[in-house]
């Protein structure tokens, strides 16, 4: 068994990094902040006795040894990246969940047959840079390295140039490394655990994601001297479209669509807006619903433009199919052999597992998130739901390891 | 008659401050840009034989003097600060028509009775620091120096520390010259003198202007694991509000209803928005139709709050009472002495001249704008409207200064 007191002592020496005043994280990917939060992790594995690698997008192997040297090994990890107003265990308590399993292995001088690989996988989140689950789709193949390292944020800054900035553009190519099975711990983010009174959650299935930027261009205009009929309106063109995909959701069981990114420019009271860019997030498990939902989109851009004679332009840059989970039965064992109350539970957000289960089996297991809230400074669990979580990971990752 | 040739070309060497690709400025109040236009009238005022002052705001005021030393000066300008995509001549075209009417009465050496004065305010636009108007009403008395002083833009800069930087802190105190009469002449900024086909407006009044801050408050939460009807989203709630007071102009003869400036926090997309800051510019020329946009769009925000669970404050921080001109009449004899096609108007925009007749007879000629746009920087006019524009200007003050 796990030592859930150290876990949460580790989980708040991290979440120092980029703490902010509502006792949350601002760590974004590739920030002085993630840099310092990748420094302490490398240590702690350092420290217990791990080689560490890094690669060439970023992504951190720490590598404890097994006895078969030859067998792929049993991997599990998370993203140490954060939201702008991010919590504290999103991520970094799938980080920490493996090196606490590294570090009970070790105190049990526990040698395993499977090498074991402790991993930290570059921009998860996808707020700074888009896609989301960047690093760990750019290891599976799904995403072509060079376009991810041009890749820039909000102000024009490279992605390549922030990894090298921050000392961690490593050297190991891509997807290089011999791992057998994928395992990741990861708090629910959402209500269902909590609500069902279940320790831990078994993932079978993540929903499918569309990603878009939207841009909009109208003409600037004075707002005291063009009436209201001779308008090109960027941002009320925008504005229309962000309330009018709200209720296409409302309408469709399990679907979500959210606007959470909007940029004006020139951004001035007075003068209509020119342009407007803006982002679209359509999630639903199935891909047919996905599909549709997609359509009714493009259409009703295509309405808005024509009534509003604004031009709107979209950018359907990322689609994530739903993904299902092959070794989501190890976790159940797992959690069983433990005696946690448990459910099967479908993801609502994208995880670095998901895109691992294109290379290899992979599972997760989720644990309760209060009142369901996440990428929230206020996002939180207790000490508890987390060694949880810790134990059903140990215990499938030994599971796995002697296969 | 002025030189329209000399007009022009003073018109062209200003626009190369703050010059965009497009053919536009983008000269905030304060800038640097600012800063280099306002040295290059001083210039100009100084060689033609002016003493300019500066006030503790930063207006400019650049005198020649009369026969009569006694008597207060007709005075004459605008501004040169323009929006972040703004033309060459909104404002610019008013503060050097001034500038070429001095000019006229040196080459033809006129002695003048009152003393003439040229003057260019602080901040007309409000784009950078609200309201607009802000060097004139701080003039006349409507706003407070120390509260305007203290004004901060998009970025926490001061606005007094801005005037300070760029050397425009002068130390006279507020509202002290002797000014007996006011006029400005400003582009149209909208269509219909062109439509009309006429040379120059005569602007008998300024409509009504409201400006809000709004703040809308909900949930930071995951787009993907917050279920529709969970949600407060602040971004949905703003778009929801500002896609209803458009409508609410719509149905309004003359009214306008525009949100120009929007700010997301913490904009990341897979986010739903914490918070959102947005402006609102209400317009009608008369009051009372002004108010009931102001009720009705206070009850629109009550309504999207209750409905949405999402915070909703409303700053209404500024009221611009539709003005008359009272000296409409002299701008009205020019015109017809020399001829120009003319026509009565009302200003969509709000002007200096609007303040200013607080405190002294002021009146206002419009000259026709491209296609009616402002606030673009494609806004254009031609020489020969220009030309009209001052000469109706410099005959409007001989006019005044012989009373
Ligand atoms: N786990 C998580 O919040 N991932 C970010 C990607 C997403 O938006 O689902
Ligand atoms: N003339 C002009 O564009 N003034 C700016 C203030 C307003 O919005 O009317």
């Amino acid at each position: 068994r796990v030592n859930g007191q150290r876990l949460w002592d580790s989980l708040m020496a991290m979440a120092q990094f980029g703490a902010t005043k509502k006792g949350g994280c601002n760590r974004l990917a590739l920030s002085d902040e993630d840099k310092l939060a990748r420094d302490l992790f490398c240590q702690w594995c350092n420290e217990a006795g791990c080689t560490v690698t890094i690669d060439q997008f970023g992504n951190i192997f720490a590598k404890r040894k097994g006895k078969n040297k030859g067998l792929p090994s049993v991997a599990t990890g998370s993203h140490l990246d954060t939201q702008p107003t991010g919590g504290k265990f999103d991520g970094v308590f799938g980080v920490l969940s493996g090196l606490e399993v590294l570090r009970t292995l070790n105190e049990h001088n526990i040698e395993t047959d499977a090498p074991f690989e402790f991993t930290v996988w570059t921009n998860e989140e996808g707020s700074r840079f888009q896609p989301a689950m960047q690093g760990s789709g750019v290891f599976v193949g799904r995403f072509d390295l060079e376009t991810e390292w041009n890749k820039k944020d909000i102000n024009g800054v490279c992605l390549r140039d922030e990894l090298e900035r921050i000392g961690y553009l490593g050297s190991e190519p891509i997807g290089q490394r011999n791992i057998g099975a994928f395992f990741e711990a990861h708090i629910e983010q959402g209500p269902i655990l909590e609500k069902q009174e279940q320790q831990v959650g078994i993932v079978r299935l993540g929903q499918g994601i569309r990603w878009y930027d939207v841009y909009a261009t109208g003409q600037e205009s004075h707002s005291g001297t063009t009436p209201m009929g001779f308008r090109k309106d960027a941002l009320a063109a925008s504005c229309e479209i962000i309330t009018e995909i709200e209720k296409l959701a409302n309408n469709v069981e399990h679907a979500v669509a959210t606007t959470g990114f909007l940029q004006v420019s020139p951004n001035s009271r007075n003068t209509i807006a020119g342009s407007v860019k803006f982002s679209v997030d359509l999630r639903n498990p199935y891909p047919d619903v996905l599909e549709r939902m997609h359509d009714e989109f493009n259409q009703l851009c295509n309405d808005v433009s024509l009534n509003r004679k604004v031009d709107i332009k979209v950018d359907h840059f990322w689609y994530f199919a739903p993904v299902e989970f092959k070794a989501s039965q190890d976790v159940k064992q797992a959690a069983e052999k433990l005696g946690y109350t448990h459910m099967d539970i479908v993801a609502g957000a994208g995880h670095d597992a998901c895109y691992m289960s294109d290379i290899v089996p992979s599972g997760m297991v989720f644990t309760p998130c209060e009142n369901g809230i996440s990428h929230n400074e206020i996002e939180n669990t207790t000490l508890e739901q987390c060694e949880a979580g810790a134990n059903v990971l140990l215990h499938t990752m030994l599971e796995a390891s002697q296969r």
